[in-house]
């Protein structure tokens, strides 16, 4: 491997020329002759009967094609992972993004205008927005028939004996942390243009990030809807960001199909930045409550979370964040004895979704903050708290993680020496450092029966490489690392291998673009099919030269032996040899790469990943104590990656990830009142941009995982993990308050400032 | 195979819901975002120097993105089997669709205007328009440094000693024979949409024919233009008809490279039905000098052929139809001793390339008039002159054609039968009959290194069957095929089968939809893709249900043991039990067949075809004495096809060639005078229509070819090869004159008429 030429380099992403010259076709850019413009008409409150709706205005509108409510959904047809989310809400409307109506029409100002036109009456009922309040006895329901706002989704992992732990604890600290709702900020906003052919077979153009999965609830939807199509396609445009957001399909989607449907012609919805601020389903909201503890000598003893997690009205994978909290809480450091318990409670807000890092960030937050208060209780330096109780190769955690490769210790070691933790460590004068580690699966994550991802390749017989690939690109750049990938498995240059990622009428099965699981699952499925044309070429060829196969190789596109390079032959004349031959062949090969991970048992335990990846951040801060301000001096992120199969796009992920996590931590936050979002556009909702970026090391530690392709382990999420309580811890170190709830504002600071000098002075004054 | 479900069914054209309802996408349809349209100015002399072409004006205008001349063309380069065709012509124009310059703008009517406003001035030269004038000693020469018109292609072939046979028949006839131009009348005209990605990868929207032969021409021009792209993708938009025009690359697809190179936009190009008519290349027009001679029992002794084909001013694929005209004039009936020579001219006129049957109608043109000729010599019915020669299985002809299936027996009965040929036959009351036969290719023809093509089949978990195929469909319904055998073998319903056959990224290699090759050779290789993957699902099945995969069976998508119908399983659980097991698996497979045929040897002999397609048409008309009008009052078209995979669309395919025979029998042809075309429109053109549709019985005689898919052999082109000579052959019966040039108009039967009465009022008055 010494010797690689493509894999490890820093190599330009693919569809970077493209999205900087305007090239790139983005669902926006997509135009069907005959398509038409969809609109939706949302309740316009949180929690409300619906006493009259009438369409006969909109419909009278020249131009408009079809307009549907509740009333043109057939069989009561519901999606979603609870199956509780009806494409159109008839009769009540339980949060401000309801959809009640929908309009197709020649135009997108017409079908605007058309939404005008509908009449509709509403009741107001009161509301529920707190999920604590929403789990008391006699609390409004969301949805009656269920008889409880809490969700039938019981997330409990018990490991060893919390209870006895806690008894042999020497320092034990509890507190309880909140995050807010904070939402991808994708620059392309969604969409999709559903079409039928005359079969009734669907086609839809689409950004989902789970093109099998969206396959199949499409399928559903099609029975449901009593058409008898029986395929159904998704190309995927050029998306615009995906961060979970595309993990699940939405109302509009369903919509879409309705109207193609009832209108005979392609159909297609672009929401505007303000939808896709309402209309998009956020990182959920969370309440946890902490406790950890450790021995003497600073050995983790135990650790017992309870958390609240805030439903929303209807149930997407915001639910299911649980099942990834789980891993830092379980396996992150080496503690023996661990109890989660967590509870989704629907209230009458918006609904919650995927979003890079799946409920990691939230519980990071509140173990790491949690873990700095534990030091300071037990007397040690954070860091050698956690040094400690790192986690080592090895290990099986008592989730039952098999932990292979680990960095984590390279990792803080890094950090320390970068940020001259000693050196700036308490020095009590408005600057502090912080940091915290993350745990993250880095090689795939068995939440479907299959976590697997097919590859196709072909060649012609000039030495292009063709390449299909269940992998998704949203932007994360799998087109370039499965094209380095193959490159230097077949010897070619880069320039010959073409991806293809966005047909599933072409591209194999798999599970979507979540969990880090790309680089991995569609790396190790490229990377097996590679290596069976391989194979068959080196085999060709060592006939040819009367060499063995195992003594050849291929570089630059020429076939030669290792022994005696002077024997060689290009690899399109021996791809024409084999086209040319009587019963010519073309090489093709197929794989469909599933990792030997685990679903969870009953229990939630199993080896959810086939490697882990670790990283530790840190960070040394400046806060204000005149604003609350707080500046990022310098920030360390380092990173177990098992290997760079492409360092610059593997920087790209950890500077992304890392300012997602310090929008997180310092300024992102939807602000909703009573189930209405207040702040729905990049005016309000600050997002950092350019000028925010602080002083980002990113530093690439390489454990080369066995597993991995070419040692690699996933690296789309972790990025971001670990931030808010670096930077937490920071702030405490500057300044002594310790912010318990994201994001940590100037305001939060400010009043925390305050309260801390009001008691220090009751202190003193005592 | 007595229990088929799919194939053998009359199914509906896949395609056909969509083109009836107006949802197909033809070239016409698409648009690219940023899209330019192109025009090309065309030289208005057949010979003529170029002394000034200022394109000053047309630069200027508003909205012209680039025009260019041969000026813009790199490194002189030319395309075509012969590399004389520059794509925009420089100095000299030699035919009157030479293109000189061409404008790309942000619309077809500023590209229009910016041509008016291209200024040229021409010096008019002699032309040569004759083939035999042009071979002569001092004819102007097209193509001055090549020293002579006679193209360096030596057609011959030399079977037996055709002298000592001459001498040895009983009965010797000869005649000369001639055809015309015709055009091939794709409703879709031509057109394509040149695209570069910034890493300057070309690709191709088109309606081309060849996409894999097409790929390789574009990226040798890629090459001569300089640019770095490595890949070339072909995009086929649904076709609006072939019949072999699209079987070669353009000028126009070369300068819309050109201009896309220039303009870094993509360039689109369509043609008016009226650059359709004189900027494509027809049919080739002949002169056959033919004699043929019989034994005393009517046994052919020998077949002596001479033919001049005008080859144009450029060179394509028509001036290598003899390759495909030695094959009725060695091998169609028994002829022991044969001598082809053919030659290619150089001349002023439009350039000529493939059309349906690929030489064939005009050799059998020049065969079958001649035989009828040779009958009334030796004093036979000409049915008896046929039958006793006619082929038969187990026959190795002389060209070395090893003929396995034959049922040219079976359709001469069938004709016979359905005509009542002995009834109506020499009735001399204005009405006669008429029978003609042909052999063709039926199981693939290698004209290029490899005659294969590939296919990828991959399934999802429930059941779809994704089918890429190197397949081409032009129409003729390759899709429908397809997807029935591969139902058929996997015992899926056909709607659950999706054919992808449009797109080089995704379809594997294929040499193109010619040669009636492709139920044959891409059936074949669908068939042996799916016999993978069923395999594959017996044995899972088997193995689930304690049996041997030899005794499963699948039909309507359910696995079932053969002797035990009631242990049966749905197709759906297998797939998803393989999908959701460890290391889980998606079915997937590819077959490449390329069928054990023969390229020609240097003599031009070799079995071409794995088999040979034949069939007997026969046909009754009325010639009115008084206009020279002839009317078809029965036709039966008899075909030996193997095994009718769909037997509608087999139908489809013979009323469709029957047809496009009539037209070229009886009234199209393209009238050029000087070089220019006079009629080239629908009003002008004679192309017959729905009204013109004779009664037509289709007869399908099956064979079962062991080698073909299910038993299938070709059909694609037969259709129309011996349609002329049989309505020839009738009117000769009718009325008693010969008519010995295509079309045979009414104008030209009534002069044979009066000029046949002047005669024999002449031999009754002497």
């Amino acid at each position: 491997m010494s010797d690689l030429t493509t894999v490890g380099k820093k190599i330009t992403k693919r569809d970077a020329p493209l999205k900087v010259t305007g090239g790139a076709l983005y669902i926006q850019d997509m135009k069907i002759p005959g398509m038409l413009y969809g609109g939706i008409l949302y309740g316009q409150y949180a929690h409300a009967k619906i006493l009259k709706l009438d369409t006969t205005r909109a419909e009278r509108l020249p131009g408009v094609m079809a307009v549907i409510t509740a009333a043109d959904v057939p069989n009561d047809f519901r999606f979603g992972i609870m199956k509780d989310n009806p494409p159109l809400k008839g009769g009540r409307v339980r949060s401000t993004r309801d959809e009640i109506a929908a309009v197709a029409a020649v135009s997108a100002e017409i079908a605007a205008a058309a939404l005008e036109l509908i009449e509709v009456e509403y009741e107001e009922l009161p509301g529920i927005f707190d999920p604590l309040e929403a789990m008391k006895e006699g609390a409004p329901l969301v949805h009656e028939e269920m008889k409880s706002n809490i969700l039938k989704m019981p997330w409990k992992l018990v490991c060893g004996d919390v209870e006895a732990a806690k008894k042999e604890s020497a320092y034990v600290v509890s507190d309880t942390f909140r995050t807010q709702w904070v939402t991808h900020c994708c620059l392309g906003t969604s969409g999709c243009i559903a079409v039928f052919d005359t079969g009734n077979n669907l086609t839809m153009y689409s950004n989902t990030q789970i093109p099998s999965l969206a396959q199949n609830d499409y399928i559903e939807a099609l029975a449901a809807f009593g058409l008898k199509g029986r395929r159904v396609r998704i190309i995927q445009c050029t998306i615009g960001g995906g961060f979970g957001s595309k993990l699940d399909t939405y109302a509009y989607e369903y919509i879409a199909i309705l109207l193609a449907m009832k209108t005979r012609k392609p159909v297609k919805f672009i929401f505007s930045r303000e939808e896709e601020f309402f209309a998009t389903s956020p990182r959920q909201c969370s309440i946890t409550k902490i406790s950890q503890g450790c021995d003497k000598d600073g050995r983790l003893t135990f650790r017992e979370v309870e958390m609240v997690l805030d439903n929303g009205a209807y149930t997407s994978w915001g639910a299911t964040t649980p099942s990834v909290m789980m891993m830092p809480i379980s396996s992150l450091y080496k503690v023996p004895n661990i109890k989660y318990v967590a509870q989704c409670v629907y209230t009458n807000n918006t609904y919650s979704q995927a979003m890079r890092g799946y409920g990691n960030p939230q519980a990071t937050f509140a173990i790491e903050s949690s873990l700095d208060q534990l030091a300071e209780k037990a007397g040690l330096d954070p860091y050698e708290l956690r040094f400690r109780n790192a986690n080592e190769p090895g290990e099986l955690t008592p989730q039952n993680f098999q932990i292979t490769s680990c960095g984590m210790k390279e990792c803080m070691a890094e950090v320390v020496k970068r940020l001259d933790w000693k050196g700036k460590k308490g020095n009590g004068n408005g600057r502090g450092v912080g940091m915290a580690s993350l745990i993250h699966v880095g090689g795939g994550a068995r939440v479907y029966k299959s976590d697997g991802c097919g590859t196709i390749i072909k060649m012609d017989d000039r030495g292009k490489v063709d390449v299909m690939t269940g992998a998704t690109e949203i932007g994360q750049g799998s087109e370039t690392v499965i094209a380095q990938i193959v490159a230097e498995v077949l010897g070619v240059n880069i320039d010959d291998i073409n991806v293809i990622n966005n047909d599933t009428d072409v591209c194999p099965w798999d599970v979507g673009a979540h969990a880090s699981r790309t680089t991995f699952v569609a790396g190790n499925s490229a990377l097996g099919a590679a290596q069976k044309i391989r194979e068959k070429m080196l085999a060709v060829a060592a006939q040819n030269m009367g060499e063995a196969p195992a003594s050849m190789d291929i570089k630059n596109g020429v076939v030669f032996s290792m022994q005696d390079k002077e024997k060689s032959m290009p690899l399109s004349k021996v791809l024409r040899k084999v086209h040319y031959s009587p019963g010519g062949k073309m090489f093709t090969a197929e794989h469909f790469y599933d990792p030997p991970n685990e679903n969870f048992n009953k229990e939630f335990k199993g080896n959810l990943s086939v490697s882990y990846a670790y990283g530790v951040h840190g960070v040394e801060v400046e806060v204000d104590r005149e604003t609350g301000q707080v500046k990022i001096l310098n920030y360390i992120a380092a990173h177990d990656v098992g290997k760079a199969i492409n360092p610059m796009l593997l920087e790209g992920q950890i500077y992304g990830g890392g300012l997602m996590g310090i929008g997180y931590a310092l300024g992102e936050t939807m602000i909703y009142e009573k189930g209405h979002l207040k702040n729905g556009n990049f005016l309000d909702y600050k997002m950092p941009t350019a000028k925010d970026v602080p002083p980002v090391q990113a530093v690439i530690v390489e454990t080369d995982e066995q597993a991995g392709p070419f040692g690699a382990k996933g690296i789309g999420e972790p990025g971001l993990v670990p931030t808010a309580p670096a930077i937490a811890n920071a702030i405490y170190d500057a300044v002594g308050v310790r912010i318990r709830d994201l994001p940590i504002t100037p305001e939060k600071v400010l009043r925390a400032l305050q309260e801390k000098a009001q008691a220090d002075t009751g202190r003193s004054g005592a």
